[in-house]
């Protein structure tokens, strides 16, 4: 199963007023990182695979996370991440935020590998992941 | 139970290359409803009630949302918010974002009722929650 | 000449750990009210309005702020905005940001009415504003 | 004078319905270029220069930016920062973002060497920049 590392930067404008992560900065770190993984395994950036295999993007169903720890600005943390389920048009990524040895924060994303039909104004849609895709994370 | 309504306007800016909005702006949206909600209940701003029960913030522990229908810059939409659950030091808040009547997303908060310890460098950890303020809810 | 005014309350998700607004977030709030302003004169939400229009959106090519006094959240604000001056294919937008009397922020942008061609893969591009827009503001 | 290079990937959460870098994000890219620039220069984190120089920050009292050329998720571009002009308590920075050889966006901010008065709920003030921060930067 691939494993991909991302280093993550804590800045000053992700902080509150607390002096923390203000928590949904880590979706959008997850985000960045699920791009990350993808962008590892398919080997082209998300603008190539969007182009490549026709879909309009990966929006999520479902998201959660899990907060052990704050981090703050100044912080340098990894994150590692892999698909841990393969559904038909859906996925799970499941990522683990580490500050040094310690399991900071944890998430979940459910995504859908989504087209945008032809005809215009109709909605986004689930479509089979291509076997080729799920090919390059085992 | 006291119930919040927040409406809320789609922004430009909250949305993502597909058209529709960026998820972990939810996560934004509902953290400023539950300050919506906390303003509601106790009659004071989340300032005013940082001051006034000498707690750093209410960060939190666990978050999750379900996207059931995407939203696009310029729709409307409301959410109503509620805390289903009161521990000692945490509890739990719910949110139901709703585009007219369909149920859109709807997420889940844990947090904490948190101080900072007077000695410098010291953790943020939390503490019991005042009865006065759960009363205000009910 | 039409002015917009926009209240805005200021969140906790929108201060840094110095307890006040993290400086990008006043260029969000005034992109949010160059898009009132335009709903405001148009009468119709972004979405229609490029749609009617059959424009690209309105991408800025430059943008300043002068930042006087801080604000932190909770506090309300309200921004008055207008377009000060009309060119071809460009116009500029003014925002004045008040702590009740006090002009706290003020903030220009200049944009360009711009066009996707056809032409799969060509860049965005400034078009002549049609006069019935100009005229509305007016 | 120091140049303090940082690379950057754009992000697809950065990007706003048209596909293209939301104009915001550009200045909180330059917010964490000028905090890049600071430890390299004084060779410790933000949180580090705060207790050692004893400033609650350097906020903004002027920032703008010029948008040249847009960028898109999964570009790889790099900004490269210095401090132009250094008054008793103020300073300017200046921001080159380049793709490739291209310069896409240059932004300026001016910011305030900035403390937090001792006694509770006075204003954050500015104060003299030490001559020894000044000096690492030559």
């Amino acid at each position: 199963m691939l494993i991909h590392r991302t280093d993550i930067r804590i800045e000053w404008g992700d902080c509150d007023p607390l002096g923390i992560v203000f928590f949904p900065r880590y979706f959008e770190y997850f985000d960045a990182c699920t791009n990350a993984l993808f962008h590892g395994a398919l080997g082209v950036t998300k603008a190539e695979m969007l182009r490549r295999y026709k879909i309009a993007g990966i929006p999520l169903v479902q998201a959660s996370c899990n907060f052990f720890v704050p981090s703050s600005f100044g912080d340098i943390v990894h994150v590692d991440s892999c698909v841990t389920n393969w559904g038909r048009s859906s996925f799970t990524v499941l990522h683990k935020l580490f500050r040094g040895e310690i399991l900071a924060v944890d998430g979940m994303e459910k995504r859908v590998w989504t087209v945008r039909p032809a005809d215009v104004g109709s909605e986004i849609k689930g479509q089979a992941i291509p076997k080729e895709v799920i090919e390059k994370f085992s």
